[in-house]
């Protein structure tokens, strides 16, 4: 299957095929260098056919987890581009999950003003969420994604082959994005969600396609795109919380994050859905609000009014409001009171 | 005067008044967070409206110099940043010379995938080349520029009275850019060369005015904008060879850059141009030679088959030719011979 997507400067094309890994060499114009930007619980079959194929190949090989997304990691690549003397019309490769291809676009966005990359993502996550909208981003001063550019791969490589290997949690991180897609853009999105292992591959797609079409209209999240946030900004906050990934992973945070800006008579039904996922328990009381707080205040939404909060009401209709510091406290007090009760 | 010129993506006015600085604070919106990015050498009257006006607004002050544009600064001041909760609604000024401008838009490009940056340049060289085209870097692993992006200001805005101060060396670094203009896009340029110092408003906004309608043309330099990098492939070089501007500044370095790649029938006036500008001597020879290709190889305008050169023929037109290593090693040794001749 090929699709056109949207990207931020141009459109490039999302090519899905089982197995399209073991000949994806074809897809490169083998006179460039390619240096693939991976991590060591990727295995190297996914991208021994562009080494076996390309001469001048190379691979930096990241350790795995969200603290690798850093710009220590960022300088490290820059200095191995630098060392090869890549130019801009070289290419960079992406394989791997949000870390990396979050990590490897912002390198290929800066490097020389900007070098051809190729996103190849191998997570449900990375293929619903990282791999589409072009936000390129490393974490720092313990904020997630506070620097990055907007910046579009021009091909995108999805094979499903590479999710059978993935644990089931790293499945569910994805999935609640999907999740997220259903209930704000594409209702038949949450049908498949009542067997999401077996609808695994429609799901993916179909949450690529709705988030492409948001993304078509408002590139830049100046309007609309910033729908796609729904369940984010308390989402990011818990993940950061929590110890940037290490206790709840980003989908999961997402998928409390819904809870409180969801409209009571559907969150019966978010809870369902996330049951299916396996949403696990996390602790958090009263005590973890100012910290919370915090985290939300450097939230890239932020402004020195308030925090933008996407609200879902009964008619799966998204309300964007903005809340001061004390309406958000109010907000996060009340939810984290009922699961006590 | 106010002229509207092309961005990256956005249309952004230049504003160009004789004391305009000392009212200043009256183009920003009050309501909004200010950081102003500055040096050590520029005089604190220059933003001290913005300061006496904006209750929100804080200064960063660098160290002067080329060295000052590096990762270290670049992450201490999106760290400070950070800690004042700046938002993407928020605004990064930029006041001082081209270093202080090229870092400023680098961390406004990025911070929160890019914030609204207001740049206000007080230098000859940054007036003329870093206001105009959206170029934003820092060095790298002793690489010139290796790593930004481009992205432009809202707002730019000029004060020809702050040039009155400046020694006349830091003049000049400007008007080299200003004389390669007048090379390839505007012959009045050369004309007012030949009493540079009293024409010098006029050959600013001129220079301005001719570099925006090449960069209107073709934002990203994948065509027509690649003519501006005449004098700029071996120029580079010499200011990296030449320790990052300490011996030999950019603008000088362009001086030099351009009688590689001029025509012969040229060479005698841009020599009579350069000596009204007050090219200082270069110490070099042969054995300068290896050290000039590595930097020259690492050019972002290099590819794997060559790198580009600019050379203007005898009628003023430019030509881009493609030379691999041998016909650069034998072009900078011709011309460097000449020179012991």
């Amino acid at each position: 299957m090929k699709i056109e997507l949207h990207g931020i400067n141009n459109t490039y094309p999302l090519i899905c095929e089982r197995g399209i890994l073991s000949s994806c060499s074809s897809y490169f114009d083998k006179n460039k260098k390619v240096l693939i930007v991976t991590d060591e619980n990727i295995p190297s079959s996914y991208y021994q056919d562009i080494l076996n194929n390309i001469d001048q190949s190379y691979v930096y090989i990241l350790p795995p987890g969200e603290k690798s997304k850093s710009f220590d990691n960022y300088l490290k690549i820059q200095s191995r581009l630098v060392e090869l003397s890549f130019t801009r019309n070289d290419v960079i490769v992406s394989c791997g999950g949000g870390v990396v291809s979050d990590l490897t676009g912002f390198v290929a966005s800066t490097y020389k003003r900007g070098i051809k990359w190729i996103s190849i993502p191998t997570s449900a996550l990375s293929m619903i969420d990282a791999s589409v909208g072009g936000k390129t981003a490393v974490d720092f001063d313990s904020i997630k994604n506070v620097i990055g550019t907007f910046y579009s791969p021009s091909l995108l490589l999805l094979d499903m082959d590479t999710l059978k290997s993935l644990p089931q949690r790293e499945l569910t991180n994805g999935l609640f994005e999907a999740l997220k897609m259903g209930f704000i853009m594409d209702k038949s999105i949450l049908e498949l969600m009542e067997d999401p292992f077996n609808n695994l591959e429609e799901i993916i797609v179909k949450s690529i396609i709705a988030k492409d079409e948001v993304v078509a209209i408002d590139p830049k999240e100046e309007n609309l795109r910033r729908i796609l946030n729904f369940g984010h900004t308390i989402g990011h906050a818990l993940e950061s919380h929590f110890s940037l990934g290490e206790t709840l992973k980003h989908g999961e945070a997402v998928g409390y994050g819904m809870r409180f800006v969801i409209d009571d008579s559907l969150k019966e039904a978010l809870k369902h859905y996330s049951s299916k996922l396996n949403l696990p328990q996390i602790n958090i009381s009263k005590n973890d609000i100012p910290s919370l707080m915090k985290y939300i205040r450097n939230d890239k939404k932020a402004s020195n009014k308030g925090v933008s909060f996407v609200f879902v009401d009964s008619s799966y209709k998204t309300n964007i409001k903005s809340l001061n510091n004390e309406e958000i406290e109010r907000l996060i007090a009340k939810e984290v009171e009922s699961w006590h009760q």
